[in-house]
């Protein structure tokens, strides 16, 4: 038996142990040959990678050591006895090599291969041959498979309540954050909308991030309920509530891969919202060159996919379509996308009107569910909400309820980005944008990101100022202006004056 | 600037750069945003994974730390200064992305995703994403590009040479080192034969593991030309040359996620013998149900794929479709299959005829790629060098001249596993007897493995001996009986006596 000791390393969701080379009781001759291992104390089994360590300093020839992860899930404390044997490779990577060969799998086997993913079982590795594998075909009955897989043994459930909203976007458009103003708006309405939101991983801000400016997000299920029972709207990080572990597991690969595909999405977002015992939920495709969805026909292949898994699992959802050609609103990152949806709330002179807009028509679909509501006059009602004021006090009750917090300053490096030349702006590259927004550090930093001056088809004079872009500091700074050095993400093309005075006579 | 530290830990490959959590010039805020990182120091750059450190006593705020592999590869010394900055993903990964959506990648896209593996900017992830998203379908024209790309900068040329031969093996049949006898017989009649050998991934010993049971394997390039120069055959560790390093790379993850596809396979192959000088290929293919390759139509296709790659790239292969039906020889493992391998080049009597054989065929194939040899006269001419006793006087050289080891003895916990019923074995499955073999520990302990008694066709009386298992440790050697009891690997018909009684009249 080795004794336990805790090297306190963060390895990004992966348990490594860490064996001394002249272990006393295991013989690491060929380190090649011993790579995932089972490590066994106490009533427990916990899956780890082993590295191997020169140094008695670090981890003695009687030691395993553990990293954080592993440390926490074996949950015994340091000096504690433990053995170890080699683990052999799960049963359902064989469902992936399967995969590989163009077989559809079956849902035993989606429930076998995300049960391993859930016990780390799975080296990030395996997790990205899956994801991968599966990635480029599924048939809807395994996205239907992968979905019910994916939602877990944890689901809440929402006594007394007949309908549980949310909504959920798709994404791939900076700025764009109706779900705060939608959440207040139903809210205000009275609907029960827990929304679940995630914080960035590849944006320039999540949901859970812009709400983080404003109030705290990290709420668990207990406080959820009370807060949807008092208001009918909170926001919170769906990371606290502890659902669909495998949904962030995977996430996390993703991130790291660069890889993300619709199947995946369209299961992920599904299970989480079952997990969390959403009955209807509204999701906004936005489609755009520039934007993760390119086309109709793509939008349309998803909705009809989210729309069957929906059905399957009693979820229903309305799907729409909507305009994903440029950012939507101002700020991009979370600060600067807060003040946005303040400036909407309070029905500012100076409110983005696409922001705005968006979000009545997004908060219309939501209300539509309540069978109470006649068809067509959802639109009509958010925007009564929204004009009175009332959804500016859900909002304020919302935020005093989930914990007030002081709003992070923007960043203090700034530049402003110019026209070169007069004309029209043609059009705004929404992931060039995000990618300028993300190198400055946004999406880490709630004060880093991008404030954009002007948008499509507005005119511009050489030398106006396009956006002004903030980082919290000279690193993401330098890396941000590189980017913008070799292609600042606008298009402005020249003003035909001449037509342009014909068709105002 | 960060003070540059080694943690003396091997991590199986990957670049692992630890840092602080309070570090003292970069911001750690939110561990998920900051992954892959670039690591200067000097005019050196490198990648590396971050691993956030909880304890000073580890990492200081002012230290950075790398892991062995990244450590040697900055070549650094302690207390350098060095600094950070976050590794945007290499875009080759986009040709990635492509290859799940089913493109067809072109040979610039094959070649910088290799060179991008070498310079160890993939993640052991991305690797295998790679793998599995080109794995499902390549087109033989991708297969020539990845096989281009992994031939890599560093290729041996052999001067004075004409032709160069090689062999080589696909392995999945257990014992089968047909290679060491292959080579003696090729040396002892002229033509150079620089044998790159592999050590074991998935087997129960690699050609270079039953090879370090005589003799060294770890030989230079210049230590090499001088071996062929000399004695006409070697058979060194294909590491010790370093050599088309991707292919190692690839290899471990290959490995690690238990998934190896066939055009990889051949890729991989082709480029290891081109990169190591060689015109000339016998490529043996075996083909059985429980082999590697399972149908002759499979062995066709990879047949036919590897010719075309070869021919494009002026290697001269002739691929063998041979029977992969059950093991070949009586030894699995690397002391046990050098055994069997000696029997033959001394003639024993006990010496396994289907080794003798088999490497007598495919010695002739290779002496055939000489031009002065008459055609048909191959098998002939290795047949008169083995039974004259010059390729046993061929080995002892070569191992004289590589440097004779001290023989590692066998493993000492054996068991018997003997038949149930009488009869006559039917079938041997390899699969089976090479799990049972890993298992045992041989693959990492040369004394461990299996000593084949009796083979398909032999007749057995209840209780006879079929197998006899050796293993080094009691770990390894329980998790073999383990099962061993549950599947022994042979399949033992009954005796149909009175049928064989009338053939007998």
């Amino acid at each position: 038996m080795l004794t336990l000791k805790h090297l306190p390393i963060s390895s990004f969701n992966e348990n490594l142990a860490y064996i001394n080379r002249d272990c006393s009781v295991y013989k690491i001759d060929d380190i090649n040959s011993l790579v995932k291992i089972e490590v066994h104390g106490g009533l427990k089994t916990i899956y780890a990678f082993l590295q191997v360590v020169n140094d008695p300093k670090l981890v003695k020839p009687n030691e395993l050591a553990l990293n954080n992860e592993a440390f926490k899930q074996i949950n015994l404390p340091e000096g504690a006895k433990v053995s170890v044997s080699l683990s052999s490779l799960p049963p359902s990577l064989n469902s992936i090599k399967r995969k590989v060969a163009g077989n559809i799998l079956s849902s035993g086997e989606y429930s076998a291969i995300i049960n391993d993913i859930t016990a780390r079982r799975y080296s990030n590795m395996d997790i990205a041959s899956f994801l991968v594998a599966s990635g480029s075909f599924m048939s809807a009955p395994e996205v239907l498979s992968l979905t019910e897989a994916l939602i877990g043994d944890k689901t809440i459930v929402w006594e007394n309540e007949d309908i549980v909203v949310d909504h959920h976007c798709l994404g791939g458009v900076p700025g764009n954050k109706t779900d705060l103003i939608i959440t207040a708006i139903v809210a205000a309405y009275g609907l029960p909308m827990p929304k679940t939101a995630a914080h960035s991983l590849t944006s320039c801000a999540g949901v859970a991030d812009t709400m983080s400016v404003l109030a705290n997000v990290n709420i668990d299920e207990k406080r959820l309920k009370e807060l949807i029972k008092e208001n009918r709207g909170a926001i919170v990080s769906y990371d606290s509530l502890d659902l669909a572990e495998a949904t962030r597991i995977i996430a996390n690969v993703e991130k790291q891969i660069g890889i993300t595909e619709k199947s995946h999405i369209a299961a992920s977002i599904l299970a989480i919202k079952i997990a969390a015992g959403v009955t209807h939920l509204v999701v906004d495709i936005p489609v755009g060159p520039k934007s993760r969805i390119k086309n109709t026909n793509e939008a349309m292949r998803l909705r009809k996919l989210m729309e069957y898994v929906g059905d399957m699992l009693s979820l229903e959802i309305d799907a729409v379509i909507t305009d994903g050609s440029e950012p939507v609103g101002n700020g991009v990152g979370a600060v600067l996308e807060a003040r946005d949806v303040i400036k909407v709330l309070k029905n500012s002179e100076d409110a983005p009107q696409d922001l705005r807009e968006k979000s009545l028509f997004l908060a219309g679909r939501m209300l539509e569910f309540d069978p109470k509501l006649r068809g067509g006059q959802g639109y009509f009602a958010a925007k009564e909400i929204l004009d009175s004021g009332r959804a500016l006090e859900a909002m304020n009750k919302i935020i005093k309820a989930q914990g007030k917090v002081s709003q992070p300053k923007l960043g203090g490096l700034t530049r402003d980005i110019v026209a070169d030349s007069s004309g029209i702006v043609d059009s705004i590259d929404n992931s060039r944008i995000n990618k300028i927004g993300v190198m400055a550090g946004a999406g880490q930093y709630a004060g880093a990101g991008i404030d954009l001056l002007k948008k499509a088809g507005d005119k511009v004079e050489a030398g106006d100022i396009l956006y002004r872009l903030y980082s919290c500091n000279s690193t993401d700074f330098a890396f941000a202006n590189s980017l913008i050095d070799a292609y600042n993400g606008y298009e402005i093309s020249e003003e035909e004056e001449e037509e342009e005075e014909n068709e105002e006579e």
